[in-house]
This record gives structure tokens, C-alpha cells and sequence, in this order.
């Protein structure tokens, strides 16, 4: 689940699009945590669905289970760097991964638009296939629907991940405190941008692909850097990792300060985003975490890192401070100061 | 998940429909049965796949557990008795409740068409939340993407379960032995025919209604009966009776036999079928469950399903017997016998 943020009341207005749904209600920003807020929690209101985690965290015959869920409308269905399959399951392990659990299993819900071509189907199973052996978890269950030509669009796939929480781990932004420090795992925007260009029909020519890769193994090595070392991790999916600070800051309170200097991103990213007019910020990650750390642990969990193959670029880019609560400012390379809020919009529809 | 049944290898073929997937691929029938033998088992296969039950039983920190996941399409979204939003958790809930488990918190993604009256999305979760209470279960974690419009129908909901299941209850088709008596909960064809009766638009002006419910209640008052009364449960769902007893008699290796004259069907759902063409026993049930039952328990199984609101009308309709292994032959009201199948093509499109 990539549970929406938490913008302040007076901008949780549903009321836009004249009482219709939008695009941007899809999007992981602000429309979309106004569509958490003013729909679904209000119906469905109990404690695992408020704590608006990546994941929900329930207590079950003396386990503590791990529960997430997530819908992939990616267009198109092929990209550079993946498929609909492989994002399908590597974004919902993804989830599991951040709030410190082993998948356990998964669950992949098919819905197919008439004259699907049945070796494009094969092709996205395969992949999904393959990238359940990386995660080292199975596909359990399933189930298929059709719908007429037409009434979709290809194939929308909806996984769901149950995993294991170890005993006593505490991870969440109620546990960020003033003086931790930001970690990003690599390069920021690869997939949002990957599929953006591909979308659009350009051929850049260089190297971007879809970051698409399962992080619990990441995610372990650095919960292994020692008790109490990471606060809080996310995957910066949907609305980008400026979406993901600004969750962050809201839900743990404290101020988050960040440089834009130490914020990696590829030049062909940024090139690309120049010429699309997107903020790479902005764009979707699917295999990359933030982690806020207890600064005692700093180059532990740094080293942890690094030592590992999906975290060998990772960096640290800002700290929470004191001071205007719930609130990212990023110190930007000109040296001015801006805000950083959640995704407005539609900048990304469709990215997974 | 209805994972679909098991037709014999040489009916299994993939190549209908010149390689592209065809609707009947989502009716739950012989098609549905050859994408899940010919595409995803062989890319997923894991043993708790292979055993195709209605839910996937894994043993997890010492806890049964059982995990079930379904898409729902069913157009139009509203209809007599219910709605997408009551399908969703009842479908789920059910596939949980026929294997004995108790449900412990259900996950909902959302695949929402640009343009959708957020007026519907509300009466959709509010049903869905309605339906989560009779169930006593939570909708613990959710998604939502949207797709712009043109590329889906208004809204597909797709559900996961997640449920315990009692140490050492043995259920499934491999219990069957020839003897068992074979119990239906009630009417059949209710749903499948109420959804197809309001989508021609005609008013049949009867009492005629979807049956959808959650069956928790039902299930766990049969196995309550006593230790191994119940040998195996299904929810006849798309693919209807017929099929479900297909499946069941080509898992268990037995033979069933029904009567035809048995198996209670309203006056009302007979003649909209005879007048739509259907045949109310390959019509979808959203709120009846089918049991093979100890022929020693019988009496107390059949007081137990009729002491609960959901069971008033529970009949026996046949029993397994030994020869003809895998075939379900049914004795018809005019005295003759005929083979009853899978579910062929696309009978009833998009009924859940």
C-alpha cells in the first residue's frame, strides 16, 4: 500500500473535479491523500488503516504479520528496465521490505482486457516469476477476470503481500527524533522518468532503465546495523522522494532539512526531466528507500548500505531538525531555501 | 481466488482464440482452467498453488494461515442486492470461510476510471464497510490507482483475505470418500441471474435478488457439527453449481451424483432462464456454499446449516459414489442422466 500522506485539513479538499475522480486521485499526492482521508478512512476506520504505514501491522496468533497491497496500471506495459510483472511484485515486497518485513507470500489478481495477447500474458508472468526467486517469495493464490475490449487496458495487475515482523522492532516516523539523519539508497527518478520517455516515444540512447528491484535484502542490512539504528523507512514510489519527505516530516512532526546538492540523481535524468518538464524529485523510484537514522548509527548503517549491491550509491541528504514541524525545506544548489510538499496533481499518471 | 478446476489435460488447450484471451478466460470455466494449468502454474507452481483450492494455506510461525485474493469486474456496479464494494468483501470473506478459516483482516485495491462520480465511490466503501462489519473482519490496507478514461469501466475492486485456520481441521476434495452426502445451503443462481436481469434492463417486477453475504457464520456452524463431519466446502460462485461439482468430483477421484430434482432453484430465476437462455446450476452464487458431508453426520450437518439464517433452505442433492471417477452425472427431473461439466465460454460475463 502506498497509504497517502497526511496534508493539513484545509487542503484535504475532495471537492476538486466537481465531484469526480481525477487522475491526480491516483497519483500519490495530495489528491490521493485527500481521497484516503474524506473516503476510504472514514469508512473503514480502525488502527492498522490509521497508522498509514506502506504496510499494515497486525497481531495474529502471536505474530506479528505484515499485510500491504498495491494495484499496477503502469503504460505501458514494457519498459526499459521492466515490466508490469516484475513491478507488480517488487513494489508490493517493497512495502513489506520498508516496515522491516520478510515476505512471506503473494497474492496477484489479474484483470485482462479482451484480445490480450496471450504471450504478452506469459511474458508478465515470467517476469513476475522471476522476480518472486529474487525476492525469494512464491505467488500463493491468484485469480484472472476479463473485460470486454475496450473497458480496460491491457492488463491491471493487484498484488498483495502478507510478511513477517520480527518481535519488537519499532519503525515508524513516531520514532524520527530532531538530529537523525536522511539516507537515499542511489539515484532518485529512474523509473518515472525510464517510463515517461518510454511513453513518449523517445529514444534517449543512454543507459536509463526502470530501477524496479526488491529491497528486503537492502532493507535487512540495515536493520542489522544494530538495535534502534533505523527509525523509519520508505520507497519513494509514486509522488518521488520529495512526496515521501513530506509524509515523513508530517507523520513524525519534526522538521526535515535537506540539501539539494547531496540528492543523487543521474545527469541523464536530469537532462531528460529538463526537456519534459518534470522535477526529478517528483518522479516515481521503484528500488530505491529513504531510511532516517539515530545519527549514533550513522556510519554503521552507511556502511551497511553500501556493502550492499542496491545500495552502493546511497547517501545522506538532510536531517530532522527542530523547529517548523511537519515541514521539508530544501537547501537548493543556488543556495535559496524552497518548501518541498507533497505531489500536486498529475505531473506522472500511470507510472505503476 | 477461485482457482479454476481441473479438466483433463487434452481439454486444456490454451490456443482458443488465436492466442489473444478471450472473455470466457474470466468466466471461471474450462478456459479459465487452462490459463491457470497452461500459464500460471507452471511459471508459480509452489504447493500451495498446486493444491487450486479456493485459498492458499501456509504454515507460518506455528500459525495456519490462509491467504485468498479476487478481482472484481461485475457490470453494471449496482445492482438488486447488492454492489461491487458487498461483492468484493463477500467473495473474499467466502473463499476464506469454504476452507474452514476465520477471516483476520482483508486488504482492497481500487482501479478507478478518470471520471468516476466520487458520489459512487462513497456508496461502493460504504458497502463494502457494511459488508466488512456482518463479516467482522477490517479492511486493514488499501490502494488506489486511477486510469484515464476509456481505459477501464468505472471501477474494479480487487480483495485480498487473510484468515487462521483451526490446527489440525482437515478440509479438501482429497477427503471425499464414496458415501458422502452432498449438501447445497440453499437456492442457486440467484445472483448470476439478478446480475444479468438488471443489465438487459428488464424489471422482473419479483423478488429477485443478488444472494451475496458472508458466509463465516454458515461454514463454521457445519463444522461444528462434530471432528471431520465436513470433508471438503466450495462457494459455487462464477461457473455456478455445475461447475463447482465438477471441480470437487475431478479432485476427489469419486463420482457424484445429483438430482437434478433436489437442487432448489426459485421459480423466478427458472423462468428468467429459460427466458435468457441460462441455466440457473452454471449461475453465479455470491451468498451459498456446497459441502461433502460424513454420511454419519449427516442429520447433525443439515441441522446445523438450518439453524443458521444463511442455511434455512439447505438440501442434500446427491452424494459420491464409487466408478465413473471425476464425473458428476446428474439425474435429471424427466428420469434421464446427464454429465454436467465445466462452465464452456463465456455464459455470464463480468458477474463478479
Amino acid at each position: 500500500m502506498s497509504t497517502p500522506g497526511h496534508g493539513t485539513p484545509e487542503r484535504r479538499s475532495f471537492g476538486h473535479g466537481d465531484g469526480r475522480i481525477l487522475l491526480g486521485h491516483g497519483s500519490g499526492g495530495r489528491l490521493t491523500a485527500s481521497l484516503f482521508h474524506d473516503v476510504f478512512l472514514p469508512a473503514f476506520r480502525n488502527p492498522a488503516l490509521e497508522a498509514a504505514g506502506d504496510q499494515a501491522v497486525l497481531s495474529l496468533a502471536g505474530t506479528r504479520l505484515a499485510v500491504t497491497t498495491d494495484s499496477f496500471v503502469v503504460s505501458p506495459l514494457f519498459f526499459p528496465g521492466g515490466d508490469i510483472g516484475r513491478l507488480a511484485v517488487c513494489g508490493t515486497v517493497n512495502d513489506l521490505a520498508v516496515g522491516g518485513a520478510t515476505p512471506a507470500c503473494l497474492t496477484a489478481g489479474f484483470i485482462i482486457e479482451e484480445g490480450f495477447p496471450a504471450e504478452d500474458l506469459r511474458k508478465v508472468v515470467a517476469s513476475m516469476a522471476e522476480a518472486a526467486r529474487e525476492a525469494v517469495v512464491e505467488i500463493v493464490a491468484g485469480d484472472t477476470k476479463v473485460v470486454e475490449r475496450g473497458k480496460g487496458d491491457g492488463l491491471f495487475i493487484t498484488t498483495t503481500g502478507v510478511g513477517l515482523v520480527p518481535d519488537g522492532l519499532r519503525l515508524g516516523p513516531g520514532e524520527i527524533r530532531p538530529g537523525d539523519q536522511i539516507l537515499v539508497s542511489g539515484h532518485v527518478g529512474d523509473h518515472g522518468v525510464a517510463v515517461m520517455v518510454h511513453r513518449a516515444g523517445l529514444e534517449p540512447g543512454g543507459t536509463l532503465r526502470s530501477d524496479s528491484a526488491p529491497l528486503t535484502g537492502l532493507a535487512q542490512a540495515l536493520l542489522q546495523a544494530g538495535p534502534g539504528a533505523v527509525r523509519c523507512m520508505r520507497d519513494p514510489t509514486r509522488g518521488g522522494l520529495a512526496t515521501t519527505l513530506a509524509e515523513l516530516a508530517a507523520a513524525s512532526g519534526t522538521c526535515f532539512q535537506v540539501d539539494e546538492a547531496e540528492i543523487p540523481v543521474r545527469d541523464e535524468v536530469r537532462a531528460l526531466c529538463e526537456m519534459l518538464g518534470l522535477d526529478p524529485l517528483y518522479a516515481a523510484n521503484e528500488g530505491k528507500l529513504v531510511a532516517v537514522v539515530d545519527p549514533r548509527a550513522a556510519t554503521a548503517v552507511l556502511e551497511a548500505a553500501r556493502s550492499h549491491p542496491l545500495g552502493r550509491e546511497a547517501r545522506w541528504i538532510g536531517q530532522a531538525v527542530e523547529g517548523a514541524p511537519s515541514e521539508v525545506r530544501l537547501r537548493t544548489v543556488v543556495g535559496g531555501t524552497r518548501p518541498l510538499d507533497l505531489l500536486e496533481g498529475e505531473q506522472l499518471p500511470r507510472i505503476c
